[in-house]
């Protein structure tokens, strides 16, 4: 399934990520695709994303290849205070002007200091203060370096900073409503997600093969840990008709593939379990061995949480599955701590302690080590409760330690999904 | 500090990344992070990174661009099962050849998806047998797509999956050794990384404002929630002399930073926590109510953690704040479950339940809501208890929800560290 061709061009825009620490790869670009779902929804297409060095000479070439290729070029990183940005030196002589600084911005920041932190500013602040000659400067509401925007008869250049938390912040504050006004309707990009578990990709694309999209329609499968995501996009002129065609797509998609989808678009399966409950008034506690937290802290990572969970026990030692949770002694000896009875009285525990209406226990073998030929790393015992009737399961999960633990977590949280369904 | 002149070059080499996914921002580019730091041990320095979406002109384009520019390109993305997958067709016009189906590896398949999967080999995974005539193949020890390397006098293009785990192998098992016999040997790139918490970036930067550095080595500051790190990267020829100055520098801005550095390079503060631990014979237990099993995650991430961390408690409700871990009534409701009395009370009940030496607690207001004036959003209480000595601390963090929860398990992390150095 590819690119049907478009009945019309979106506004293409490139983004480019600058940092030393991005080609290394000491930090993760999490940022360019941020800009990338941000930029979709009000009809740019992302043609090509480039990461360079914090070398004036680098970054100065791709600004210039994409402008002229382009004419919409976004930028993130090298506004901050120390002296490995040179970003905006660059944009500069893309655009052949000096860099002057602002001093009302140079005002702003010397109080934010002053009323924030109690101190002076230090002196390599200055250099956040410095504009292109010409520059609109884009508000940052959370940080202290501004953003710019500069364009000319090529085109237009937005640089943003490089922290996630305040690029993301910038573009959603300040970018987004600017883009908005100032670039001509140039149609849509719609996309509709679904969200599997516990069916592998080559599966899934076995069920379907036979799916017909419509011109201008793609689908991608997307692995993780956690599960595919089936994301189906579509680029149209008119949001509606998009909206419409990706209605009755994702309808025989879902048909298709059946109960492996949890959800849509950005939602968590933690979240749906939690809204689940709440609508069934039920209550939970987790007893976990493998997982150490994990998830819990997925379940709690969602905001208002604190309605459905009461919490739960870390049981990661044994001596903790017995005294904290009543594991019998007995079935820790003769059946293993990875094993049906120890998780269903884990669960069982956990409830009889908290007393909430739903539980959750995991116990497995996360490797690297401790595996043995009957319960090999990635055996793994999920057991769930509701109203007092367990169900439990054994995994074979295949992965690394992080994936094994991130796969544990997803799939309770799933089979405690379908039984409140 | 930027980049002095390096006195020689390394040999450059350019990342394609592949995926509408990547450029529509609903999947994080890891790969071009794992690629470049495994490229920089062995000389190659990352001249760009580029995505491109799932486009086989766009593909093509990328691929001869790069490949003109530094005769060294690999790609990642676009070997799958699934029909959305065309690097394969576009790198083999880059090269004029002919894609041909490799026998030897769909019997290899086939044999692997009855022994494996006990199915028929769906047809669909066909495409992966797929090789431009005249590549080598290299192994993929962690799935079923090849991957390819393929050359010409303009130099040449290896061709990696898209799923992170079959990249990793790829890359470890195969491509590194490839490149090692393939190259002439072209210098090394070291870095050197001091890890901090605690102190803000442009505070560290003021610090060392200072610090001289040698030619062809560069400080960088690379922020997170959980502290910032300032990595020291050096070009050379020669290992062990651009090793030596590495040390000799980041011994300059260790004790120029001081106490606020808790690690080098890849050291996770669990894992150190873990190993202070293991030295003085100690056990953990943690009690969790606003990170709801994170700061326990963190712990059990390390492999073999089970020899120091017992368990816990996720005491979210307040209920079990009080019924699993002891906390008194009264002060719940006279000082609210973010407070001083409430998290030193958190941490003894861990401590007389399980039975442990050391004890971590966490209460805080995480949000987005529940702040009050008097205890706003990212009011944090921490305790930790060494040998029934118990200290606390309260924090004002700032982020979201997410970000306040990271800062308040990597704060926990590093107040046992400090006590038990």
């Amino acid at each position: 399934v590819t690119h049907a061709e478009a009945e019309f061009r979106s506004q293409p825009v490139e983004i480019i990520t600058i940092g030393d620490e991005l080609l290394l790869g000491f930090t993760i670009d999490t940022n360019g695709a941020y800009l990338g779902r941000k930029l979709a929804q009000i009809g740019f297409v992302v043609a090509r994303r480039t990461s360079v060095g914090d070398d004036t000479a680098a970054i100065e070439t791709a600004v210039r290849e994409a402008l002229l290729r382009t004419g919409a070029v976004i930028t993130t990183g090298g506004l901050g205070p120390t002296t490995d940005d040179m970003s905006k030196s660059a944009v500069a002589r893309v655009f052949g002007r000096e860099l002057e600084i602002d001093q009302e911005h140079v005002r702003w920041m010397q109080e934010r200091w002053r009323t924030r932190f109690g101190k002076e500013m230090p002196a390599s602040n200055m250099a956040q203060a410095a504009l292109p000659r010409g520059a609109k400067k884009l508000a940052n509401n959370h940080g202290s370096a501004p953003g710019v925007f500069i364009e000319d008869k090529r085109g237009w250049v937005a640089m943003l900073p490089g922290v996630p938390r305040e690029m993301r912040g910038m573009t959603d504050d300040t970018l987004v409503p600017l883009l908005e006004s100032h670039v001509p309707q140039h149609g849509t990009i719609r996309s509709y997600t679904l969200r599997t578990v516990g069916v592998a990709e080559s599966l899934l694309g076995d069920m379907l093969k036979d799916i017909e999209l419509p011109a201008g329609m793609s689908l991608a499968y997307l692995p993780a840990p956690e599960g595919v995501d089936l994301r189906l996009t579509i680029r149209g002129s008119n949001a509606s008709v998009a909206d419409a065609s990706l209605a009755q797509v994702g309808t025989a998609v879902r048909d298709t593939v059946g109960d492996a989808v949890y959800g849509e678009d950005d939602d968590d399966l933690a979240a749906i379990v939690l809204q689940l409950c709440r609508n069934g008034k039920h209550t939970i506690a987790v007893a976990e061995s493998c997982t150490g937290g994990l998830l819990g802290a997925r379940l709690t990572a969602i905001p208002g949480s604190s309605d459905v969970v009461l919490g739960g026990f870390i049981a990661y030692h044994n001596d903790v599955k017995r005294e904290a949770l009543g594991v019998s002694e007995r079935d820790l000896r003769e059946s293993g701590a990875v094993s049906e009875p120890v998780v269903r009285q884990m669960a069982a525990g956990a409830i009889e302690r908290l007393g909430s209406t739903c539980a959750l226990a995991i116990t497995g073998v996360a490797g690297p080590t401790g595996g043995t030929p009957d319960k090999p790393v990635g055996t793994v015992w999920i057991a769930s409760s509701v109203n007092c009737d367990m169900h439990s399961r054994r995994l074979s999960l295949i992965g690394d330690r992080d994936e094994i633990r991130r796969r544990s977590a997803q799939a309770a949280l799933e089979m405690l999904r379908r039984r409140l369904m």
